[in-house]
């Protein structure tokens, strides 16, 4: 497996993709990371300030991830890119019924785009990005579940009264 | 089991809705089709379109199906015509969970009412009203999903620039 | 629907069953209760001790419950009887599960013959055979959730030293 | 343990919540049942209803029970009142996974507060604030579900033209 | 509450039910760990090795935990020294199944008798004793999983040649 | 990804594990199917006749597949030659929570060693090699399930008056 790509909203990046990522790098040679534009849930952060939160967070693995923003369907993403395996993580039973929902449907649509589900490290079975929001909403610290340069971002984005 | 009653918001009517119909002509005489109204959702489509679209779905199965909307409760619905079965498909864990609460609620506000659940094709597993509904804002193409009068309805109503 | 088939091991046969048995008269005119020979696990009870037991617990529905054993598969059964609906009682996600597998397998060897799952009363989510079997087994009084001859039965059987 | 939080959105207090906070009243001396003030969903009753609804329905408990609200993350609520436990109901298998990621993430936050999952009678598995608040909205009767003062103010708030 | 009592087959204790041990000695004064004489699995080790391994593993925790056998039902069990709280870890949605159906039977046989769930730290979310006597049974080596002398009798009862 | 390990029983090989082989032959270049030897369950084919007929099943992929049998630990075989992908196939939530668990403990044994999930095709979802012995010992067709030569197999093996 050459290319891979990892989709999400990123909304924002935190310490349970960046440990998806790492281990995804273990099994190919070059990881996309696709963040999904207009997600519909309303997202905090623009696609251009999710796509610069998570660019810093993973320079560390220089080039061998890079970044794209998308706005179509998955599927065409990848294929036009000649991809053929998609890489999410699962971090628990809720979580693993949506992703094979997602997956069956991607396959439906793409016969030979393949996925593959990764476990994050079990210290990270119970973090999302929405979590994270919540934590930082509530005058919470949100530093022991993203990067610095993400904390700060929540911080300032959502504390009332930031200077 | 002379008559029993398939509710749902149907926005739009997919395959698996299909599926499920059909299956459930196997074990009653006549089938009640029951569009809620005012799912709270925000449906895509009105009531009267999806009403619509799902007469012209069943149109093959002839009088032994029939539509109505509501906009009370299902049991008042059913009670005040007589039908003591709600039919209900099931595609896996999640949906099972939500169904079974329902289904005690229900039970609690009319006990002689009974939910029947069917299960639908394996290959309907991952098929839901909010997955084609995204397909076919990305561009995607809805057609292996629902019958062809409604995926020109979604394109219709989703594709931005269409003529 | 006129005749459906509702298959266990029932070793022994608790209220549960029993309140399943009396939802689905509600939606089927008869219905054959199959009590599976050698299921495997090994029974505590025999058949015909498993088939007695059913006898008397459903006598009171009069002929419109039979019961029958069998050690063939169940749509094998089924089909050669000419009935298409299997009726199973579903508890809880496990049970779902296992169910489903089971469902799907049954449809793929004869697909005419659909299962449909009906919920237990609530106050019988937690009861199965093999609960009542270690509460006995254990000297615990079974009688709250077998009827009463059932419940001689486990004490006669279970408890070490009685008379 | 002396005294123990039980907190929640209680939009409005079922009798599912009152049935935990009895049986926490069994393993604590104290509760303080925690009213979150701005849950982020849009509640239907302002924070002032819910916190009334709340104290007349506990008032059976006399000075075991306090109600309090909050605007912060639970667990700086918690630490500052020195309580080192947070009662939970669970009622599922989805409940209970999202309350295990809480828990996760507040032990994360202050591993000194430990969680304690009780589970409420099988009488009320199904039973939440959303499924009161749709009855209502559709002009069911929501008394076998609520304490009756909570009864009346959901038709007062919810039926178009309560006289 | 003040006393709690812990049960299980502890076919041999691991380093998770010490964790859940030492969670539930935050919410109670005293802890009694109830042995299960006869799981009807057959046991690994004897009830007698196994109460002892389970004494040498509290021991830090001085008399605030004791240890005892029992053949009968917990319920009896518990009812018998006045102790109205049952603990429980649970580590996932599989295990709360099991564990909700236990409690809900429980309840009905001894409605004065409460469970209470805690949830292990999250590193020990995999682990049962099952698990480690299959590692200690192919040569792997147990260490990670249970205290040092449970690790020494693991080998010394499943290495083939152990000397 | 170079080389990954598929393990498992394969008491006997069904389509489904086939299927898996194959989605794996997509993500990596040349897979290793590593038969467990004394799997604990009492196997109904020997180690000999489970390495026999995976080597026919898996043929047409020529030297891309290769075959092992082990009793140790599946991370010290994998480690020993190198390997760092293990391949599971998960059907549904009860297997991922129980994949999920093995994947955990073998992360701790062996923390360079990733697990990755693939989904089976929809048509396989209920598919198991214990369901296969059932129907065969039923004298059910085992033909849709199984490659022929299995299927030859599994008749010869259970039918109790096979000439």
């Amino acid at each position: 497996m050459h290319t891979a790509v990892f989709p999400g909203t990123f909304d924002p990046v935190t310490n349970g993709h960046l440990d998806i990522i790492e281990r995804a790098l273990d099994v190919c040679e070059h990881l996309i990371v696709a963040v999904a534009g207009n997600p519909g849930k309303g997202p905090l952060f623009s696609i251009q300030e999710r796509v610069e939160m998570m660019t810093t967070a993973v320079a560390v693995h220089g080039d061998r991830v890079s970044i794209a923003s998308f706005d179509s369907l998955l599927v065409d993403f990848a294929s036009k890119r000649g991809i053929r395996a998609i890489i999410r993580g699962v971090r628990g039973v809720s979580d693993f019924e949506d992703e094979f929902r997602m997956a069956l449907a991607n396959r439906r649509l793409c016969p030979e785009i393949e996925t593959l589900f990764l476990m994050p490290s079990d210290i990270y079975t119970y973090l999302n990005s929405g979590l994270v929001k919540e934590i930082a909403r509530l005058n919470g610290d949100p530093t022991p579940f993203v990067p610095p340069h993400v904390a700060r971002a929540l911080v300032e984005k959502l504390t009332p009264n930031h200077p």
